[in-house]
């Protein structure tokens, strides 16, 4: 049984918007106002939804949930799109009996398409009808584009106020989602939390998570990750327990940006790079990016090739200031090459069967100076170029 | 007949460093001392020949040609590889009546591989019989690693001082070889030219050429550019007939460019992105590489999809400041995003023959400012997956 926090129920229907046969409109509502956080694509280009949300991000006003639309990314729509996405929230806000701004929106889909009006308006009655029977797992269903899998994960904690619940659900690496749509991700809560507090732990668990993680480095329009907390568990949650409620919000945020990496789009790997030794965080950021996205490294992670001269040229080139003879590599804790020099040894053997599991660490030191990074890379794939060179035509 | 420069005969020989019966080691020699030029990788591991030339950069000391083997990069070689690659000298000049300081090195194939030392003085008695013999497109094959075909430019000079030739050859998009090996260039030249003028000009024509093309983004260890001038054509060059000189070197760097990301690793496309209306050339070119590094980019155009969607997402994440409603794109000349929005058309079916081509034209224009940049990518196809996934293992 998923732990669903207390006081929050879903909603899916069947609107038409480009899927067949399966649900694509979904809330996700608290029965009482929740203090909110949310993180946004830094994309120029931001979706309708993504804007009416930015709008408001910096207000103390509560909501009372999420309505989300799988289909049309509601992007680079201008005005109109705009406009758009507001009639939906009044649509479904009154066929919920609620104001629009009780509800956050969120879309994924095609750039450049606009939501279609019509199928949501009809989609509506069914939405009411479902609220309280939709499970959870619906909901994860219905937000999903191309994904093979709904993405969700929950702790449920015992702190001094009581029984706290925080479940988590995602959608696809948008970066590498077939119609370049979206990352979605939204959390929800039952504890009583400050406002203040809950948006900047979001932040500093998302930071950690969510923005570590890379596909294809094509960072989308509409990505968003929103969290609702309505204070249904009880009482307030004490200062003295903030932190394993932070720790729960870090680790779902993980779980699911983990999920996303491993249903990358052709993906067969998920390749944890963790560099340290940098001279400081942005410089083993930019180490651990370079390799993260480099075709050739990917590809030969695919390839199970333990081919440390393409991680080395990638973080030759990275931007981190290091001296070449200082830096080490691990592949699946074996040190394949070690201060500047390749570890002379047998390792397309050695190696071969550690190399077919999907994780995959990689270990990367500069020797430069305390700063460290990790980030989650999947590989690169034949299935990936079908995939994206055949989606729209 | 292709124009070779005055007073350069070229010398190739099957060594077997790793390439089954096709020469691999190539000499191209001057008969009297050349002012030489060289731009080198920027990438923090530098192979042993780079490193070797990058000891002499700033010298005024002359040369007289240079040696390039095909199989092993010679790079994260350490002191050995070092030791390698002068030996190598030695062990050539020599059997030219050359000293070791006459010529400058380059390799290309594996990191991480030495060159084999038995292998080349094996094959210099060879090499010394074809001085002379073999020509000039012979050298160009004999660079190459995994090219499909051997790549070559040049132009002839009617100058005040005489008639020029100028005479450029290539090897493969080294940033996507299977080996993740290198990118050469080599041009000769026969005009009577400054060191410092010759040095500078190259530096010129390189960062407009060769800079500006990508295929998969990673810079290798070994990229070299070098340039020599002998003076055999008769005088020195007059200062007004520089810039046509100039010119003319532009032309055969940019030539050869081309034909490196027209050969590039499973590529079928060479896309021109011209970015204008950025803040800067700087912002231009952020712009311009997020574009043309883009996997769902570089996968649209493979699949012949005008997928303006991809295009504006991945110029909103390049860090390139603009505002998105100044923004329009343009595919093979048919603006199909206009002012940040789409411009509605048919455009799957407008565009089906054009995007056909092989060369296509994306013209980006940002609004903000007067900064241009012009950069030439491949595209990204299952070939491309399948070559550098299977290489090495």
């Amino acid at each position: 049984m998923i732990p669903v926090p207390k006081g929050f129920r879903c909603a899916v229907a069947e609107a038409g918007f480009k899927y067949v046969k399966r649900n694509d409109l979904t809330v996700i509502l608290s029965d009482t106002p929740c203090v909110w956080a949310a993180t946004l694509t830094r994309n120029l280009f931001q979706a309708a939804p993504v804007l009416v949300i930015k709008k408001r991000l910096h207000s103390a006003t509560l909501c009372r949930g999420v309505v989300i639309n799988a289909g049309q990314a509601n992007a680079c729509t201008g005005e109109q799109g705009l406009a758009d996405c507001r009639k939906a929230l009044e649509l479904t806000g009154r066929a919920l009996d609620l104001n629009m701004e009780d509800l956050l929106p969120a879309s994924t889909g095609v750039i450049g398409d606009r939501i279609k009006l019509d199928a949501w308006e009809k989609a509506l009655p069914t939405l009411r009808g479902s609220l309280g029977k939709a499970t959870a797992l619906d909901a994860a269903r219905a937000i999903m584009t191309t994904d093979k899998y709904p993405k969700m994960s929950w702790r449920v904690l015992n702190l001094s106020c009581g029984e706290v619940r925080v479940l988590g659900m995602a959608k696809g690496a948008g970066m590498i989602c077939p119609n370049m749509a979206t990352m979605l991700g939204f959390i929800i809560c039952d504890a009583g939390v400050d406002q203040e507090w809950w948006r900047a732990t979001l932040k500093a668990c998302v930071d950690k998570s969510f923005n570590r993680i890379t596909v294809d480095g094509d960072t989308s329009t509409n990505d968003c990750v929103l969290a609702l907390a309505n204070a249904q568990a009880g009482k307030v949650v004490e200062k003295k327990n903030l932190n394993v409620l932070a720790k729960a919000l870090g680790e779902v945020c993980s779980e699911l940006a983990g999920l996303i990496v491993q249903d990358a789009e052709g993906g067969t790997k998920v390749i944890h790079i963790r560099v340290s030794g940098a001279k400081n965080h942005r410089q083993a950021e930019l180490a651990a990016r370079a390799v993260g996205h480099s075709p050739l490294v990917k590809t030969a992670m695919y390839g199970q090739d333990p081919n440390w001269g393409r991680i080395v040229a990638a973080l030759g080139r990275s931007g981190a200031d290091f001296a070449p003879n200082h830096v080490s590599v691990a592949l699946a804790g074996q040190t394949i090459f070690h201060l500047g020099a390749p570890v002379p040894m047998d390792w397309d053997n050695l190696l071969a069967a550690t190399l077919r599991k999907q994780d995959l660490r990689m270990d990367i030191s500069l020797g430069a100076g305390p700063g460290r990074y990790l980030l989650l890379a999947s590989d690169l794939t034949e299935e990936y170029i079908r995939i994206n060179a055949k989606y729209r035509t």
